[in-house]
């Protein structure tokens, strides 16, 4: 946990951005449901306990079955809870009381959890509005079903407020995700030195995975590791290590405070790239690298990502897979078919960073209109950037035969598209490089100590020094 | 997956079960909810995929968001799910479709995901009674209230169909229990190497948890590893290794077929035991060994469990801990003060096998009543051994500062016990010895190829070939 102060300042910022929405006495109050153990088999046997991630911003106490109401009119927070019985104890050992962890939070007050329920009555009685956040668990969902019945709307303003605040990260915040992108450097830097061919794709997860439990809370996502890297979100892991492939690894880490990272990176299984391979693989670098050089304060992220759309169509035209001209493509959409989802997204305490507050409210400014193209469409960071602003980036090139059949079978694009050429890719599979950045004010910065090797060359030199191949 | 030929047997026997319930005409359907991924930090980024454990045994479908009904009176059974789409396939690949799957686990039909619920209307509307299990994941829950109604009661004569077969492994079950035990007994062999003092528990538990998700689905529960014992389920890791102490690793691996594994064992953190420790651990080991050699079919748990109780009060008079006839001491509860736990549960899918069927209809026979004595009242297997039957034997001792004061305050069992003399062994912590052990129609055998050493010579013999100390 942070300090007492921290929390509380930020809750004073949050009741002040509320007080803009409605006048002094109609203002209601905020609830906050903190999550409850997730069961994984039975429901006393869990996953890996993970405080709602919105409660950890306001709340900080990494406990189960919490929750808590911000009263907007008179500026006050209760924390509602149990204490620990005799039998908790035995089981659980001893713990501090609920009204001592609501004072660790700088909290005006404390209740039992059943208090909870009558609280809310009574704002619902005397007509006040209750406001919450979109429910993310199913636990959650049930809570507020039963508090507020079915048909109860989370609340527009109290999002805006959270995501306004979450959006740009405090000095405290950006040591703790460079922290995670440490152990991000670290995870990846043993799945790279573990592509042994022969060996199965799951060994090298449990390596990485199991370096994120021993030094942090655990990997920030299921880990992404395959051979079929044209698969954006391949959770299997059963294949063997083929020389000659792609090998995507996108993962990160998040630490004891619950902040992460979110790196992605490509290797050739046997070591070296071959010579069509790096010769697409140079193209995303490239893309990489120029989204990098633009980020800065003042340029939105969706015009980053149609530079690099442009970058990378200039590419795919010198191998001869499109043709025409850039801008014309671009605006076309073509990029889509190599790349269908956007640059990147924002990231802090969740991997993408509020999602479930709502993917365009967190990630388009007021004046910004998410369209429904391909890939740009996915773009889940389009807003103009401001120092604080942490995003990945992280271009791609993928040959996904089901879209270029359904491209090639519709026509679409086909004036700029060499269909007859990409059959030869059907087999590539798909290549994505990925950094987390810092928007300074400045310009920006990558996030953590060390980068991940990206140049074709510095992994190819890394890839050799693997312990296995001395 | 099994056959599918496994699975239509499993059905075919389980509607045979329920046609004892009702005469042909009035049986109903039975309604089977698998699961939905659970979202972690946001509905996109959900914790590892885990399947429903009774849908894994009827079904076998390995995939988030299937259902199925089985008609009991027309012996028919139908999965429901939706196939994939474009979108789909983009982010996670070709697919089987439904059909196929459905085909898979010899299913007589399939149908969309939104026929669900306008076929439990029909059987509702026509009078019809649905059978449905009691829901372990609150998402479960929410399906059930959307289809059924809030006041809907789950089928005892399902539970007990289920339960009765769930109980009394296969001969394929039992070599997937035994494949489970080989990955317990790795990973716990890692944590015992790993104790080395000046270190964070978390670094052991991120390498064994590592192992069980290089080489199997992870572990079949959180780990317990703590030097704090006497805390039966500690699941904090947080604390440096001071030699000196006891640490219980408390810990199990799920292979990637689901079934569990589940070991303690208790060691000195310097690599041998005080003569204090030693004392106290060789009478768990005994009361260990006692119930193995006890196990066999025609005898109780409960009839082991309680001759535990009393090998394990004659230790504890040898050492001038308690005093008194032990058979009295034993119908008093005395040993309560110390394991204030059973002597162990079933184990299969599950760790705590079926546990949300409810403990009482899952672990006693009719004829059998569960007591509320602590330690014996929290005995989660007391039925009669059949072959079959797969338990854990795991005996333990611990001394919780918060419950002795509490029994010297009440005064409970004073006549018994030398209160001065417990105030010696605050600081002692905790010991567990817990194997898995399966009943055979000779006895009892310890499943897994390999048994952890457990005898007090034997453990620190294992711990002395440690690699770091080498």
């Amino acid at each position: 946990m942070l300090s007492k102060e921290i929390y509380s300042r930020r809750r004073a910022t949050l009741i002040e951005k509320m007080a803009q929405t409605a006048p002094q006495g109609s203002r209601g109050i905020a609830l906050f449901i903190g999550n409850a153990e997730a069961p994984a088999q039975y429901r006393d046997n869990c996953y890996k306990w993970r405080q709602e991630s919105t409660w950890i911003y306001y709340f900080g106490i990494d406990q189960p079955l919490y929750s808590a109401i911000i009263d907007l009119d008179e500026a006050k927070t209760t924390i509602y809870a149990d204490d620990f019985t005799i039998d908790d104890i035995i089981w659980m050992g001893p713990q501090p009381s609920v009204a001592s962890r609501a004072a660790d939070t700088g909290a005006d007050a404390s209740a039992p959890a059943a208090a909870l329920a009558q609280a809310v009555s009574t704002a619902l009685a005397s007509g006040r509005k209750v406001h919450f956040l979109p429910p993310t668990r199913y636990y959650n969902t049930l809570v507020l079903r039963d508090l507020l019945g079915k048909d109860a709307k989370p609340s527009t303003e109290l999002v805006d407020a959270v995501v306004s605040m979450r959006l740009l990260k405090e000095q405290c915040e950006i040591e703790l995700i460079d922290n995670a992108c440490l152990l991000g450097y670290e995870m990846h830097s043993i799945g790279r030195d573990s592509i042994i061919p022969g060996i199965i794709e799951q060994e090298i997860v449990g390596k990485m995975e199991g370096h994120t439990l021993s030094n942090g809370w655990g990997v920030s996502f299921p880990i992404i590791l395959t051979q079929h890297g044209e698969t954006l979100h391949n959770h299997s892991h059963d294949k063997v290590i083929e020389p000659g492939k792609l090998m995507v690894i996108d993962a990160g880490a998040e630490n004891n405070e619950h902040y992460a990272s979110d790196f992605t990176r490509t290797y050739p299984t046997g070591g070296k790239f071959t010579t069509r391979q790096r010769e697409i693989y140079q193209i995303v670098v490239d893309c990489n690298e120029l989204a990098f050089s633009m980020t800065r304060p003042g340029i939105t992220y969706r015009e980053v990502h149609l530079a690099t759309a442009a970058k990378m169509l200039e590419g795919l035209s010198a191998v001869g897979l499109v043709h025409g001209d850039i801008d014309e493509m671009v605006a076309a959409g073509v990029a889509g078919l190599f790349q269908p989802h956007g640059l990147g997204h924002n990231m802090g305490i969740d991997v993408h960073d509020m999602e479930d507050l709502g993917e365009d409210r967190v990630g388009y400014d007021p004046d910004q209109k998410r369209v429904s193209q391909l890939g740009l469409g996915s773009l889940r960071m389009a807003r103009r950037l401001v120092p604080g602003h942490v995003v990945t980036d992280e271009p791609g090139i993928y040959f996904v035969p089901a879209l270029i059949d359904q491209w090639k079978r519709d026509g679409i694009n086909r004036q700029y598209i060499d269909f007859a050429r990409l059959e030869g890719y059907y087999d590539f599979g798909g290549i994505r490089l990925e950094d987390d950045v810092l928007v300074t004010p400045e310009g920006a910065r990558h996030l953590g100590p060390k980068r991940l090797p990206i140049q074709p060359a510095d992994v190819e030199e890394a890839m050799a020094k693997a312990e296995w191949r001395r």
